[in-house]
């Protein structure tokens, strides 16, 4: 027995080692219980205050049984006080910074990398057309192995895109067509095949909701994600309810997933208590399995090996993190990532915009005059006081969420520098920049909810049944 | 605020008790975090000092945060010695008792019903038949709501069986009959619909297998099911690995058992602990969820309300308590059972028989000459140490293996009995008891491997397509 294990614990996460002190803990315990010999104990007993101190110095925290390091929820926003923290997890974002959640950081502590003008040319290349203004503007801001995606597309190698929401009402807001509208970019750009996920399972499991009604969601807001204007030959819309018991290879995934990940990891990465539901806690391995193309084996005729990228808001990295952990535990490839920024409640980027606040969201089913009013009303303005100051000091484009919103739906970029330099100066008033969103964005619902009218339940239903796409694998 | 809360306290158990002071003590302590005024900190600091106090009072141990109260898995022998107590889950029995587990205990400590001779009767009236010697002879035990099953089938109204097997090898052995036998003996009485559930995926969760080697397991033991005679047109056998992708029933009903179980609740049940994988933790809700004739939606046309009955060994009720708990709170009735008791290994009934221990088993794919063997050389006996002795004492049918294997195989109650008493008597000697078993085992094993031979991977995949039986529902 080597009782000096420090040589090998300095590669561990923080989990790895909290596991490694529980299992030496339980180890003790047995060793007691069976009564062994006494040398064997106190060499057990070493090796665990052995590891309790690796603990230590690695997390700056005493190893406490049953608690596990909370991994990368809190986002430190580089000062000690708890008012100053961004809060972070695929439920809750909450910053203090009117500027909204420190990206940067973000990056550092979840370990991706950023999206640099390096990669960004690079995409411009293999696809010889401009990026989207996402990425010219920092709206997909981080990444996860891009550079393999774009290796794998220049050997004209292929890949599949996957992403997903969960309908938790009918109500879509503007916020939720990011993705969607990258997405469909990627997807013509690329020419690839794409999965869309609808977790109304997870929906029943943490809402007041029946799963007949999470399901009524799923196809409702699937008619939303089909007026994006998605290919139906190269698409595939599923809901978790629905497809499991419909696919031969999704289930299989999961529990596989399932069996490469244990509570103390997911009470590490997503919060979960002992008084959480078995639902939730294994509810990550369902999101996770839709990046192992064999989760579908009538689009990619059952083969394991199509790498896929994900586009999605950064807040869905743990799910990710956590899948590409055990991709190849479970003989996978790790599935590639590109972060998107949050969509800013209308208050301001504290928090970013949530259907549950009607309030804080233009929805897709709003009139023109609903968004003008929103807007107006409701858009928090970087501008001064009075118009005097304003004209004398002008705006703060960093928390004006009318601007804001203007970075992720002004497509000319000439015009939104213009605005920019004008409102800073003082030459633009709030009410003219807000303006100027009122009317980027009544045309933009308008021509989504003419699109939504002619999404017929039909569509709906050929978008969501499992079939070959016009992909040869 | 009601500062006495041990009014409505005394009907809660101990586990309600436990997650109610867990629930208090995140109140005191966000009461705190948020500085709450003194006397509301005061107020909830005295409620869960109440509800500590309350706990200890049903439990008779200190509340400790994270450990919940082990729930019915240690049933204590009637001494408070720790060698005296049965250990009894649904991985492992152990006894120190060479008579096996007291089961009148485990009736008492599970909440059951004994199998009394007044349910004996009318199951015989019901039935106009002799009642099967498995219940003759206290083998099938223990019941919840076995008058409830026998109500609706006076009344004309249908239920359902299920039952099943963890496929861990392809060897079972002669114990893992016992409730095929019994599940046989009951359709035919009741011509009732049977489903009988392969948890393929649970012993990939356990066991370092693969899904495919733990399919094949399911389709191999699938064979030596179909062998012991089921009706092609009543029984539907199941793969979970492969149903649960084919099925649209079942994982909605999976998914609402995981949204009401908590882990703490399978902690207490299960005795799982942090380190476990989350695929062992939601596990539970698939063995709970056959219980529900939804999860069979072509076999009984989509109703929700057809009562099941369960046959099994005791050792897998803590699976349908907790699906009995969750029943009334997902709309569903709550399933009926009947628990037999353990098949006893060869070298004593102080655990029951494995086929990870071959010496410990009879497998169904054992030789004649292997049986004899076997049975000559490890059958503990219940006989005295030398002829005389034995001739002057009399041997123990309690203890002795070779008999209590009679109880369960040789149909003749009068020959049973005879042997009882000549054994009792001295006047049969152990090795002529064994060669009475043998010779019982022999053309049993031997006409199960012939009636194997039969079963054609062609009724494999019959029996196990989701597909209407002959009922109408």
């Amino acid at each position: 027995m080597a009782d000096s294990p420090n040589c090998d614990l300095k590669s561990l996460s923080p989990l790895q080692l909290f596991e490694r002190v529980t299992e030496q803990g339980e180890k003790v315990r047995a060793l007691k219980a069976g009564k062994a010999p006494k040398d064997e104990i106190d060499a057990a007993v070493r090796m665990l205050l052995s590891l309790k101190q690796s603990y230590k110095t690695t997390t700056g925290q005493d190893y406490q049984a049953g608690l596990p390091p909370r991994d990368l929820v809190l986002i430190n926003n580089g000062t000690t006080k708890e008012e100053d923290e961004d809060f972070v997890d695929p439920w809750t974002v909450q910053t203090s910074n009117a500027k909204g959640v420190d990206y940067d950081k973000l990056i550092v502590r979840f370990g991706s990398s950023k999206i640099d003008t390096d990669l960004i040319n690079r995409i411009e290349r293999a696809i010889g057309q401009k990026p989207h203004r996402f990425l010219r503007r920092g709206i997909f801001f981080s990444h996860r192995d891009m550079d393999q995606i774009l290796d794998a597309y220049e050997n004209k190698k292929s890949f599949y895109l996957y992403t997903g929401r969960g309908p938790s009402s009918q109500a879509m807001h503007v916020g939720h067509l990011i993705p969607f509208i990258f997405t469909k970019w990627l997807q013509e750009v690329f020419d690839v095949p794409l999965v869309i996920q609808l977790t109304d399972d997870e929906k029943y499991l943490w809402k007041d909701l029946t799963t007949e009604k999470a399901y009524e969601y799923a196809r409702e807001n699937a008619k939303d994600i089909i007026a994006c204007g998605f290919d139906i030959n190269k698409t595939f819309i599923f809901s978790d309810l629905d497809y499991l018991g419909t696919s031969t290879g999704f289930y299989k995934n999961i529990v596989k997933v399932q069996k490469h990940v244990t509570f103390n990891q997911v009470k590490g990465i997503f919060g979960f208590t002992d008084s959480d539901c078995i639902g939730k806690i294994s509810f990550p391995a369902i999101q996770a399995a839709p990046s192992f193309s064999s989760s579908f084996p009538q689009i990619f005729n059952g083969k394991e090996n199509i790498q896929c990228l994900i586009p999605c808001a950064i807040d869905q990295d743990p799910y990710f993190r956590m899948t590409r952990d055990v991709a190849p535990r479970i003989g996978q490839p790790k599935p590639a990532l590109l972060h998107s920024v949050f969509f800013p409640a209308l208050q301001g980027a504290q928090t970013k915009m949530s259907a549950s606040d009607p309030n804080s969201s233009i929805f897709l089913t709003d009139t023109p005059k609903q968004i003008k009013t929103k807007i107006n009303k409701h858009a928090f303005s970087g501008g001064r006081d009075t118009i005097e100051e304003h004209r004398k000091y002008g705006g703060n484009c960093d928390v004006d969420v009318s601007f804001m919103y203007l970075t992720f739906f002004l497509e000319d970029d000439d015009r939104l520098e213009q605005l920019k330099q004008a409102y800073t100066s003082g030459e633009l008033l709030t009410g003219e920049l807000k303006k100027v969103l009122i009317e980027t964005l009544q045309p933009l619902i308008a021509a989504h909810q003419e699109r939504r009218k002619e999404v017929t339940d039909e569509m709906v239903k050929q978008f969501m049944t499992p079939r070959k796409l016009a992909f040869e694998f």
